[in-house]
């Protein structure tokens, strides 16, 4: 199976580089640096920029196994040079998500970095080897004094694995609210890093943009895609209300599709949807009508049904088989055989339906609360050319070109970030976010999707 | 398998009783006899009302094969005894819905039925046999005249099968449009027709309550769930516009169902979704959280992720079995076993989940187009009790009790009854909804799903 088609590949450094982005003016201008505060952590992420290279994680703590990622987009904070003591965990139902700062005292600046790596959440005991490890460095950098590790755990896994956590880690584990997390993170991604959130569309000749920074960031909504879909409308660094959702997300996408296709990871899927052609699968508006519907505006190649077409190929080279008179569609040399639809072509027929109907939900959804700007968070985007682009011609679409999608290049890392981040001292970062981060959180409202 | 356990059964006649309902003053008052209009078609539909029984059509025209399925819901005409030329056929990219009427010229009222039956899209050639027959009865009973039988055709297949049609039939095939064809059935039913459209909620004690006739019938929106789902804001008996829809619809779940359970037909698969318990794919908040999310309203059963349990489970399974452990959660004797997931279950899930997304759509296009009520038809729903309370649930749920679902007896046969009555001379029926029945349509818009 070849490496699916990943908008990572845009991103290819110049060789011998050790950084493709670094921070512009215009990003760097007007941040704060952290604020001294003796006795709390704090990060200065002055300069703070993503690099495009093999994580020093992977040589450094090398757990590799299935289910294991290493993303190759760390960030680099060249001016945070002190110790930092706490670790953040986003546990979700399929994947937990893990940040951690390391110091690269070899390095000119005597910087570091944010290290970002994932595990399938079936698989948490190699995440708890993983900071078990980072914890034993720690302690021979920095000696088994009274800041010890802590861990900052978010997501539901926070509370289902919280005395496990605890247990074999022997460490404080600090739990944090998992919207609240998600809120904050992507606060932080959008005001203090640079070439991280941008636009998608493959109709422009450079179909990713990085967007600018925007002095109006809220309101906004924030679809992110895990397992399940949560939809927040965020109106302020701690207002916001989750204010809808699908439970057709990622994990409707991956376990559909174990189990016709016998693809055991995320990217072997992804890769074989790159390679399909859904209308193996799904029912065409030409399949109905043997021409466009265009009296309402339906081209013969625009769907009517997604897997339509394989009820009636099934049950009819079923009854032909029956019959007789043994004419299977795919496989004429096999009369005795089923009919088999490719396993490609069921990928991508899938993953343009969920993003697409997530893309109609969001954009409904931020119409019914005037929210203009949307953003798309979450594992199940991955980066891949097809789910966002699927999701940014939905809101394009729907909007009538008035509203945008934007996506972030850690956006998995929303809720993982944010944990991490809430471990802050007051008044850090340029726009203030994260003061009073322990106050009562506002949820405006409970909805359930 | 046992038959699903479908709503018919709340309509058991009394035994030896031919019609369990008849119209009720409230409906008859005001109704308009049809106009005399000699030289026209008319059907007179004066105290018209359905019938709860085996329908006669079985024993008159007995084509019995998998994929022919016979409705046991006439509509009873007592008042109209003159001669029909002319059948109708809806046909879609699952299903061809066919509508005729017969005399009874034995019954003591001389009256007729409206007759529905519908076959598979691929098996239309048993259609195009059974309309042959109603053709050789037509003429057997009133002679081979200038009152040839006339096909009135509407749905995608009225272009796809056209040529078919005219070659194998040799009669005269008239094509209605497809979406006027849905709102004057629709109409029809709503005005015309005691005790076909009801509210469903399994936590009342009598779950179906029929609708009353209401003056202000629109706006509406109507839901046509089939292969694909068509969302339609209706202003006027010719004043409409699809406003959106999902491709997420009844061919997504036969065609996912046919895979993963060899099911093969959708009776079967619902009658599985009955027995099944969602919880055995479905990713529950409680499998993320291992309690309830209360801070924003999630209870541990409310479901994360559709499906989102495979995945997790099958990945699970397989590391056990090649690690040695051999460990299958739901086959402990039969370690080298793959994790099997029951078909009800996934029946089940896939059923609610394509339902619930539905009902959320078509509630955020009701609010985005200022709508209050409601329509669900299609031949998706077929009375089954699960479906119709998923809807419901989702339209009350997210309204907050403000807006209501409504079903119909006759779901399925929307466009095909429209097209029956699209050859009506103007000005029958009491709110002269099909004058001017040749008027340009006035889409006012035009989207694509």
């Amino acid at each position: 199976m070849s490496p699916p088609d990943r908008i990572s590949t845009v991103f290819d450094s110049t060789p011998g580089s050790k950084h493709a982005y670094k921070s512009s003016a215009d990003f760097r201008s007007g941040r704060l640096n952290a604020i001294a505060n003796p006795g709390a952590v704090k990060i200065n992420v002055e300069g703070a920029f993503i690099v495009d290279e093999e994580p020093r994680s992977r040589s450094r703590s090398p757990i590799e196994a299935e289910g294991v990622h290493y993303e190759s987009q760390d960030i680099r904070l060249p001016h945070h040079t002190g110790v930092v003591s706490h670790v953040a965990v986003d546990i979700g139902g399929s994947l937990a998500k893990l940040v951690y700062f390391t110091r690269e005292l070899d390095s000119a600046d005597n910087g570091g970095r944010l290290n970002f790596i994932n595990f399938e959440t079936h698989r948490i005991d190699l995440c708890i080897d993983f900071i078990r490890q980072l914890n034993e460095e720690h302690e021979k950098l920095n000696g088994s004094s009274q800041d010890e590790l802590c861990v900052v755990a978010t997501g539901g896994g926070a509370y289902l694995y919280y005395d496990k956590l605890k247990e074999a880690l022997n460490v404080n584990v600090k739990r944090e609210e998992e919207m609240q997390c998600l809120i904050t993170g992507l606060d932080f991604f959008i005001t203090e890093i640079p070439n991280e959130v941008f636009t998608y569309s493959d109709t422009d000749p450079e179909p990713m943009k990085f967007a600018e920074a925007r002095p109006d960031v809220y309101p906004y909504l924030l679809v992110n895609i895990g397992s399940g879909v949560s939809m927040i409308k965020v109106s302020g660094p701690k207002e916001f209300q989750r204010v809808g959702g699908t439970h057709l997300g990622g994990g409707t996408f991956w376990g559909i599709l174990s189990l016709l296709t016998g693809a055991r990871t995320f990217d072997d899927m992804l890769a074989m949807a790159d390679s399909g052609d859904n209308s193996g699968v799904d029912m065409l508006v030409g399949d109905i009508y043997g021409m466009d519907y265009s009296k309402i505006g339906l081209k013969s190649t625009a769907i009517a049904s997604t897997f339509g077409k394989v009820f009636r190929m099934k049950n009819a080279a079923e009854r032909n088989a029956e019959d007789g008179e043994g004419l299977s569609p795919r496989d004429p040399e096999h009369p005795e055989d089923d009919v088999k639809f490719r396993p490609e072509d069921m990928s991508r027929s899938l993953l343009y339906a969920i993003s697409n109907n997530i893309g109609q939900i969001a954009y409904l959804q931020s119409e019914k609360h005037e929210v203009k700007h949307i953003y798309f968070g979450g594992s199940f985007i991955r980066g891949h050319r097809q789910t966002m682009n699927t999701l940014s011609y939905a809101i394009r679409f729907w909007s009538k070109g008035e509203k945008q999608a934007y996506f972030l290049r850690h956006e998995g890392y929303l809720g993982a970030v944010g944990a991490f981040l809430r471990r802050q001292p007051a008044n850090w970062g340029r726009r203030n976010s994260l003061d009073d981060a322990t106050a009562p959180l506002t949820f405006k409202e409970a909805l359930l999707s």
